[in-house]
């Protein structure tokens, strides 16, 4: 089965994922036709190259819904109707309610292809569009069992074309995932972060790496969050509520009811075994790097010396994470490399006379 | 007041952080006495060169005992009763057990000053031991109201002189920071990758570099942490009743119960309020870096030719991100530096061929 082309696209909504699909879709040579309810978000998007202004005269081949969550399912229904031959698609970040509420309200929703792009900036408007906005990162496709096949292949081609990785499930399963891999994340981090406020300034220096790392995502945009857990809220909460049991369980243990100790350590087993699922590198199963561990000055340069001096042993380097030492102007670098790799690197990096521990 | 001199340390345990300590005081021209349970432990010590075998002839000046934490307090007593006039430190990463159980059975505990150095490695032993483990790294004192302040002193003097940051605290506040700082953080991290296991491997990929972020302290040891949250029961169990209780108010809120949408919000500000406290690099204040976002190929020496090329600009890198996209083979290198420098860097990235995203 040949998946259908695609000449021409109406995007719906030119904000910064509307008019980045614009501006990619372009690219590629594709008609593109763009509106939104503010006309001077079209009028930057058009500027910007990512199309021009809606409607088109014709029937487009596809219709790309990329408006806020709260307005998708509404704006699905209406191109569905508007447009009786165009299959359409969405970009909202959550699909199940979006799912039902479309194919109750549709007269012909098997023409509906739900999408999620993984991608996004820390700033939006159609002027932070970007060409390559999608490239490369995960943009899933939700079919539900009435979706046409064909008009599904016909997206994931589109998508594909743009660079981006398509990865397809169903609508309640995608949910579930980015209630477990994203939503309750956010909402763990924002709340332990939350739990600092009544340390003084000297207790918070007991903290290392690790507390840095569990509250990076705390900073994020409340209002957005707010936006996005709402939308995802029954899987969200029930996420939540399972942590909440495995917490419990474990604060139980550590007061020696229940399980005791044991039930402690079982569940921090039960980690190290969900930890071997996350994702590695590029997506690819997870592999077990060897760490090169360089102790290093803090002055300019010196991060620039050592990575030169990676580069002359041809070793590649598969991720790198720097440990900084508090109090003082030094840090450790932990250099990820594959474990055949790790001896060459570290003697390449002690020949140039930097110090590598064992 | 001066702190009077050390000149003589008996070490109690010598694995990891007793033949460290040894190596340390050592390279300062402190005489340094080494015991332990296990002989070839002493041996290899010694052998390293943190000391010679004790007893001592003479009785020592500084006590320090770095056993296991449930042998702890039975150690320093006995320290105490043997050395009448040795100030006796020691070095388990718990307090407020340690030093009641201390205060209840020594006949003069005002000689005892209780330690915590924030540092380790990921192997154990006195084969492992390093001269500058504790190098720029926070020791925590946890002095109660009788202890000697001339011993306190005494001993922050000493571990400065190793290169540590002396931070001092009661013990109370000190469990109940690391129970938020270290403990909670890591039974948090463990549950959330837990929690992963009931994914598919589609549906894991769609996630981002948050959720490895928030999972990699899970690949932990079960039995070290079972035993560390163990001894810090009573302040962990509050830290995670405080998270459940947060969470559930969130949970609550996305089911539209409690405060609705906006507890949820108001939870989600408070993370942004709390991860302000989050210590930046060095120890010092949180500092807002500038962050200069450049996309890289994945092949061998493109790091280093990015960090050459940042080193000629002469800007300090404050700190590196690699961000990595899924499923092809490039990823996003996030540069922090001061924010008067990120045009200087991206210019100097951008005129050696780098794409630099604005």
């Amino acid at each position: 089965m040949t998946a259908p082309g695609v000449g021409s696209v109406l995007i719906v909504g030119s904000g910064l994922i509307g008019a980045s699909i614009g501006l990619a879709l372009r690219a590629r040579g594709v008609s593109v036709w763009l509106e939104d309810t503010d006309p001077e978000s079209v009028r930057v998007a058009v500027e910007r190259g990512a199309g021009r202004p809606g409607p088109p005269q014709d029937d487009p081949d596809l219709v790309i819904v990329s408006v806020p969550p709260v307005m998708t399912a509404q704006v699905v229904i209406e191109s569905l109707r508007r447009y009786l031959n165009a299959t359409v698609s969405d970009v909202a970040s959550t699909k199940t309610r979006l799912q039902r509420e479309v194919e109750s309200m549709a007269p012909d929703f098997g023409r509906f292809v739900p999408g999620h792009p993984l991608a996004g900036r820390e700033v939006s408007g159609p002027a932070a569009a970007r060409a390559d906005l999608f490239a490369d990162r995960v943009w899933a496709l939700t079919p539900s069992a009435d979706t046409d096949p064909q008009r599904t292949a016909q997206v994931a081609g589109l998508i594909e074309s743009l660079g981006a990785v398509v990865v397809t499930t169903t609508p309640e399963e995608h949910d579930r995932a980015v209630a477990l891999t994203s939503h309750t994340p956010q909402v763990v981090s924002s709340l332990v972060a939350a739990g600092l406020d009544s340390l003084g300034t000297a207790e918070v220096r007991l903290s290392g790496q690790g507390l840095r790392d569990m509250t990076r995502l705390a900073a994020s945009d409340p209002d957005l969050w707010t936006e996005i857990l709402t939308s995802n809220a029954e899987p969200v909460s029930a996420a939540i509520d399972g942590l909440i049991e495995r917490l419990a369980v474990v604060r139980d243990g550590l007061r020696g009811e229940r399980g005791g100790p044991l039930a402690v350590r079982a569940a921090l087993s039960a980690g190290v075994h969900g930890v071997a699922k996350v994702p590695g590198k590029h997506g690819t199963e997870p592999v077990p790097y060897a760490v090169v561990p360089v102790v290093i000055e803090d002055r300019p340069g010196e991060l620039g010396r050592l990575f030169a001096s990676a580069a002359r042993t041809g070793v590649n380097l598969e991720d790198v994470r720097i440990d900084h030492a508090q109090g003082r102007p030094t840090g450790l670098v932990e250099l990820e490399v594959r474990p055949s790799s790790a001896v060459l690197l570290a003697e390449g990096l002690r020949e140039d006379g930097f110090e590598v521990r064992d």
